[in-house]
């Protein structure tokens, strides 16, 4: 992680940060708080702990990813050279608002999801900042969500695209058996018949996409019936405002919504000379 | 650019896209189509061309970044092997959707704060995404936005803490005008005195953060009847909902919301065998 | 790839190759080919013709991976400045005589067992060279075999150390199973005992360590029985000597052999002015 | 080293020991040993050591680099949390595993050679895995084997195409003198008119290249006869088991086989709760 | 900084400092002094500590950079391995006398100037060495005089053949106007009329490339009658002999001499068992 | 190389070429010229055109490093998009106008010294500026200079801190004997005795530091006349002043001077819309 960090910081500061160096004597010391101001599941923390930490300023209290927090809670306290602490400040407080945005995002659709079916979860997709999608993935973790794939080599997911060159659910399912025995084969499909061909052949996972509520609910318990194993994923077309509604009928839900429309959390840093 | 492409290729293939290598053949051929599902303005498309060029798949038609697209357009075209253009798929529209998102959020509030002052901008800030900040700022750019400070050592900015650690206001901009000549000054200042003061100790930009749009115009008025050529950058607390009130004030409007919590405008990708 | 290439060039020339650069002219051009002094399945062409692309040779001919080579055959024909031919020699032999050492190895044991279990796999380990995984994991595959995990994120893999850890079989599968669907889980056990509870408490692979051949496939035959799509891999003291005797119990049977102590096959290169 | 020991656990981990993150609790602490079990020379344990060190966990013993080690002794010990050693392990195996084998490899034909020629060196050739030839080199070493040339830049090696290049033995060593005095310069022949050139033409280093054990000697005894000083390299079609022949002939005996074709030591890691 | 110290460290050491391994022990401890060999004013002897201290050696005393040394002054000393200090010897040095030579000449032609033109201050220019130029910035602002752009995204600055291709000062002008408002524009001017034109249309700061002294004094005391803000750089064949003339003109005097031409300062190192 | 291209090409653009971008329309193309201003022998015009081909910029005619240019020469035509080439122009010009420099300064002390000693290398060292090294050596062979070491491994050189770690010049001959027959052995002396005892034991090159010209000659007298190929090596207090001095006794003189104290020869750009 620390040549992440150290590629951020490099992209935030550039060749100085030239204010600073100006403004602020070289021996100054500080205290930095970081300060919630809205309620939310924190995640991001660790991360900015660590941006502190690479500049050389140690934490002295920091509140853990996964719990919540409101509106005047200090999050993290760092103290050390002041130069480092300003240096920190926009990196540290973007991982910050932009994970706590996914984590509090995940955790609040998984709590309205569970109380329609308890076992359901919700997942992310690859829709995420480039760059950036093993933040994006954490955070999902973190809201109590499920990462779905990280890369193309994670899993074998059969997409519509993949199906039309292969000639067909059978065919497509047929080549990807012979693939390693470690991975897990699920399929998209977009209509009743093609997800009871993909049942008859193996399907670790059945992605249903675009189905409409009602007929996702009606479909993944004929398909269960037959093989109660099999996972159903209800996916395409799922905003916040409509998730719960996917609930009944679904192992998992997942929408790009959590990583690539999310609403930061805001949060600020206050600075005292110690 | 292309080893950030290469970089972002490597975070969503992994080790290898196991699916196509097993479903799809090594020699077929495909077409692919990046299309526009909601009306935007287009930014990243010259991006998403450069990951298929990349992976080895040609561009056979695109549509300029800048330019409004509507649902259904065409924005991309691909050809080349079906491999490299799932490979790249993602990635892809990764880039259109959110710098897509970034522009046309920028175009708009641009457009709705100069029906109130032709001349006002509406600039960025660096709450951006750890990693994907040349492309977020490049969005801005391209929605007729100002990019804002790229990182630290593009300008002086100095902000409250900075004015705190130096002991006031006119302490802070004796010191700032040490730094090089090539460098304007900005100030950020959180009431009239303190403007006052900036204004009088050569600050070339000052920043009135957390005003009221009233309170804003009407020292925006007073200042520039001193120096007519100082610039005020409104900031704080700025949403695509109150923005336009800050027009009639400020030279530039700066707002966090551009970058970190924009909507990804929607895209897909469909693919056909040549 | 070519980064890697860049690398392994960078590792075999250093600052320069002094010799060539003082005893072959410039302006020399010239054609190298590669040639076979073994029997073998070739792997690693594909990498050795791209050693001498990068350093601007073109490929004449080559020889297509996976398929059986003797000895005298030439596998690849490169042509261009006789100083890049020299230059990349080394580094595409390397790739070659270690790639295809793993992949013959890895098709002459798949060839053996399946004489005896028509449908078991060959799997290699995470026993690889440091920084060469991904080229000795792919000769594998060109082998006939399977790569198995690539990487501690390919699946969740239960150890011994993880289930002393966790306090027992049926609380490490209990773990296990919160991690996201798109994963497989698998088990090392060391007695039938704790094979019965893997199997019953939703292991999709359970790993036979150290089982002699008899026990292996009676206890597989048992499991079997009672689950028939749960996965045998036999693993712990597999030599290319007694591999073919766990061939009947298993589905799959992993041994580091292919990739730590693997015999390279012969191959040299002769150059023609030209 | 720290950034290829990075790269190295990159590697191995992808984007996370998805296993030991779901299994075992973060505060888990424990103590690891790598255990030896065959007899060896060691090598590796010092990069094994700095696996561990780099994920956090302290060595609490080792055994130094270059010893002799026997079935059951503990090599190297190291404690911390749990998820470290358990992510080091594999990567800090595979070190110890090749090195060693390379080590002993190199000791046992160095004491055998010398029991016929004091004053013989063993010595390494460039047929390295890529992107390990430091590691390699450095096995080589420990056994108190010759490294050779670590990459082209290291000396003048004049090679049987280099001369057909450049038109003759005469004319190749003539081109090669002007290069950098500070690099020696050795020459490989194929038959005694071409090694008499080489001898009267400045080479420091004279590579017999196939010959046969007797002819070898015969010609070294009548080139050292005329020139005392210069070396006499005995290569190709060199083997574990035929080397010792050639150890009466040469100063150094050079074979790929320590580095292309050896077979790793056995090694494993028990773990215990602390 | 330290991957630059790495990539340092990694170009003077290559694969060993095979030397001090074969001579001196591995566990020998000594004491290292870096000592002045003529007067200058320091620096790079920050750099200097820190590339000991990347190998485990410690400093036990230093002078601060931008002090006034003199022959025999020691001005670093660490301890640690003998190994260790022998290995960073060189790339501490380079770092010291090249970085020296750079903050002495702008110590000195800054003083010869401020005795005719108080407020006069030397810059840098972008002819630095390629991949040192953010050390070579930095002796110049050590030396007392200001670094300049570091790269081409930090001002605007408009040079003929900008003028050439847009068409004229005026319409090059108007182009630059619309560039964020964080940046300052300069233009490059060669004759009385164009530097008028550039004043009319708001540049910052007009630089008079290869003026007369007189012509330019006489210019500059013109422009700044007009608009006092304006800020005048002469640049364009200065060298160390003629700057001083420059001087009653100009706010800035930049010259390329400062960071390609310069003198290195000598410095030495001796190291003593410990 | 292209990676080092990349990263200066980083260095001197940063986020961007904001002045280009506004002043030049993306899609003028033109004609750059790199035109000499003093005599010269030229180095890096390679490097300059390489740098153009990186950006997108063809090479129209081009002058061949190591030939003598005069004042107007035209040493480097390229042709393609105006901003490439605006973009490419200083980092071209800083690789020419340094490696010029060198390859001048070097050719010019060569003929100095042939005059006395036909057989004389003038040799560069180890002062180069960090990170650019490569590219100062191979100036200084363009030059028709000796590189000397480029990196620590690259021969064994036995200085005076190495004899005193050792307890004197017999021991320290005698430990360095023990490293790869492929490397020669310098050592570095400084009086007679040491020298005549580094010739007794085996020292292939030796290096007389500090010597008076005369005495130097004398010594290399007495040495030659024992053993007629050692190779001596003038050190130490050497600069074009009184280089030539140096050139009776010596087979190679080296000067840190070349690297670390040499002026650039003067070049420029000129543009031209096509």
């Amino acid at each position: 992680m620390r040549s992440r960090l150290q590629e951020f910081l490099k992209e935030d500061i550039g060749s100085g940060d030239v204010t600073s160096e100006l403004v602020v004597p070289l021996d100054e010391t500080a205290r930095g708080r970081i300060i919630c101001k809205e309620p939310c599941v924190l995640a991001g923390v660790a991360e900015a702990s660590e941006v502190f930490k690479e500049l050389g300023a140690g934490t002295v209290r920091s509140r853990k990813d996964g719990t919540k927090a409101k509106k005047g809670d200090v999050v993290l306290e760092v103290k050390g050279s002041a130069r480092a602490i300003l240096a920190g400040e926009r990196l540290a407080l973007n991982f910050v608002m932009r994970m706590s945005g996914i984590a509090t995002l995940t955790a609040d659709l998984t709590a309205a999801c569970r109380k329609v079916n308890p076992k359901v979860r919700i997942a992310a997709t690859r829709k995420t900042t480039p760059g950036f999608r093993e933040f994006e993935k954490k955070a999902v973790l973190i809201g109590g969500g499920d990462p779905h794939r990280y890369a193309l080599d994670d899993a074998i997911l059969i997409k519509d695209n993949h199906i039309m060159l292969a000639g067909g659910v059978e065919e497509a399912l047929k080549r990807a058996r012979r693939g390693s025995f470690t991975k897990k084969i699920e399929i998209e499909v977009e209509n009743p018949k093609d997800a009871r061909t993909a049942l008859a052949n193996g399907a670790d996972i059945i992605m249903l996409d675009n189905f409409k509520p009602k007929a996702l609910q009606k479909l993944s318990e004929e398909l269960k019936s037959i093989r109660p194993d099999v996972m159903i994923e209800a996916s395409g077309g799922i905003s916040p405002e409509n998730v719960r509604k996917f609930a009944p009928g679904a192992d998992i839900i997942s929408l790009g919504w959590l990583t690539h429309s999310v609403k930061s959390i805001d949060f600020s840093m206050d600075v005292k000379r110690t």
